[in-house]
């Protein structure tokens, strides 16, 4: 499979090097690491919120970098954890004093990694807490996973204590509405097409012509199920089903939809499957506040989706709300 | 080739009401057409500025209505220009009694239609100008252009007369500061595979395994060379080359920069793209004001790239930077 890369071994290490030269005044990397930092941090009186991962799932996480978001992200190399080193001086160079929200997807290596991260600066008398987003309801338990994945519901996290911690809010209230979200939030995702990783150069699992995977994982990690190609309408039936049976949501409730684009998928087709997605919803009497159409974490150039549903009150549509401005994401 | 459709009879009409649904507050449908207009349309006292093409470029052009960019985008069929009829809805539903720019992408279909909707709404004491964006330096005519294609410099185009029009500006000033954008930019495009229209679901061209084609229109209309696979520094230093040697900018000449993905492309290409285009505007001493990466305007779901380079001055650094809020982009 061609790829637009020089070198898989260099491929993260360049693509940093093409953030920073895109917005050089907003964003740098820390020497000798693959850590993104916000310019201007440790960002005085103010809560840092720092996240992290694998590459591969562009613009997650650097692409929030920046006021009302992400003060700092690590990337690990291509669907891989990045160090605990690595995590620890990401957290160092954040931390103004006032404390650092781990936003952390559930996988467990990111885990273990940051949580051997936090306990060494908190040596050092860093004070971190953390969240752990579990936001992927297709499985319980996966190839990298104890218990549910973190997948695009993690955006709405960086988005939610990003605005808490601008606004001044302590540690253990950004920790707090950052929670919230991930106690709101429920995802599914789909795959026409596998990825293909840099490394490897061929697809990371074989889906024939015919056929689709239902609750795929953002590394193509097993679903729940592999089935013949369907209409994009009852993809999203499917996807929306299994989203809204976990949340268990009331009538009337306001929710914050995405869908999201796996880095393969025209635009085209994500509007397809918003315009059922708001049916749906609609004829279930749940109301949505604010919908998300776009590419927000992908799985390299992989062909699907996935859709993203998010409870919200007034506090968290406040946060919501807020201005950004990062590379990916402004709000004005 | 699987694609997230229902059907490609109706994949427009869907991806319109789709667009819709997702932002309810800030654009709506023109009825019986396929146009979509801000919803404060026509906005009082200010010309408007609206443009239009086939559909599968997304989020080109729908994806720049709102404040500060476009006042109407008018979606034909996949790659097929809208009928003048509905180009003569769009014009009509967005003057204000102002006057109206048409930014027109440089194909004879839409060149054609434009011009056409554009003396029937005359007739009716509309004043229209019109743009036409030609910054493709890859080819002189092509499949569906006499002379140069239009392609994402267009996207500039939309901010500057935008912001423009936004400030009170008259239709001739609008036009003005267009037609700076169109007499300053250029860009050239590649392909590592071919994009793939609902109607055929086939590729467009074939391109071998180990094949790209250097040039490419966001149609897939030929290009200049078809080559063997190269390295991203090396498909970046063809294209570089071939818009600066058009431009001829002399050394401190500050400039706009845009990788722009074709729609399959994932991000982490795009910035390795990105680190070697900036490499090669620091080593020709030409000043990058500000750099964008990302997928403004797509071929469905081609794998590839173009670059564009625009040479601003105070005048178009000041209306870039202007306040901005559409779906697709923000400035604070």
């Amino acid at each position: 499979m061609k790829k637009l890369i020089n070198d898989a071994e260099t491929v993260v290490d360049e693509m940093l090097d093409g953030m920073v030269a895109a917005y050089p005044d907003s964003v740098r990397r820390l020497s000798d690491t693959q850590v993104l930092v916000r310019d201007d941090a440790p960002v005085d009186d103010k809560v840092a919120v720092v996240s992290g991962g694998g590459s591969g799932h562009e613009p997650t996480h650097a692409g929030y970098l920046g006021e009302g978001m992400l003060d700092g992200a690590a990337a690990g190399e291509v669907f891989t954890s990045p160090t605990a080193d690595e995590l620890e001086a990401m957290i160092e160079a954040c931390d103004s004093g006032a404390g650092v929200l781990l936003v952390i997807k559930n996988y467990e290596g990111d885990v273990m990694n940051f949580e051997t991260a936090g306990e060494m600066v908190e040596m050092e008398g860093t004070e971190v807490a953390e969240v752990v987003v579990n936001d992927d309801v297709a499985v319980e338990d996966s190839l990298y996973t104890s218990g549910r994945r973190g997948v695009c519901g993690t955006i709405l996290v960086h988005k939610v204590a990003g605005a808490k911690a601008a606004e001044g809010a302590s540690l253990d209230e950004v920790q707090r509405v950052a929670q919230k979200v991930v106690d709101n939030v429920g995802t599914m995702g789909m795959a026409l097409t596998s990825c293909v990783t840099p490394e490897k150069g061929e697809p990371t699992f074989d889906l024939g012509e015919d056929e689709i995977e239902l609750g795929i994982g953002i590394h193509g990690e097993p679903g729940v199920e592999r089935t013949e190609t369907m209409s994009a309408d009852e993809v999203t039936d499917e996807l929306t089903e299994a989203v809204l049976d976990d949340l268990e949501l009331d009538p009337g409730q306001e929710v914050v939809t995405i869908v999201n684009g796996m880095g393969g998928t025209p635009q085209m087709e994500l509007f397809v499957v918003n315009r059922r997605l708001q049916e749906l919803l609609d004829e279930r009497d749940i109301e949505t506040w604010d919908a998300w159409v776009g590419d927000y974490m992908t799985s390299l150039d992989m062909a699907g989706c996935s859709i993203t549903v998010c409870a919200v009150d007034e506090e968290l549509k406040s946060l919501l709300d807020a201005p950004a401005e990062t590379p990916a994401m402004t709000v004005r």
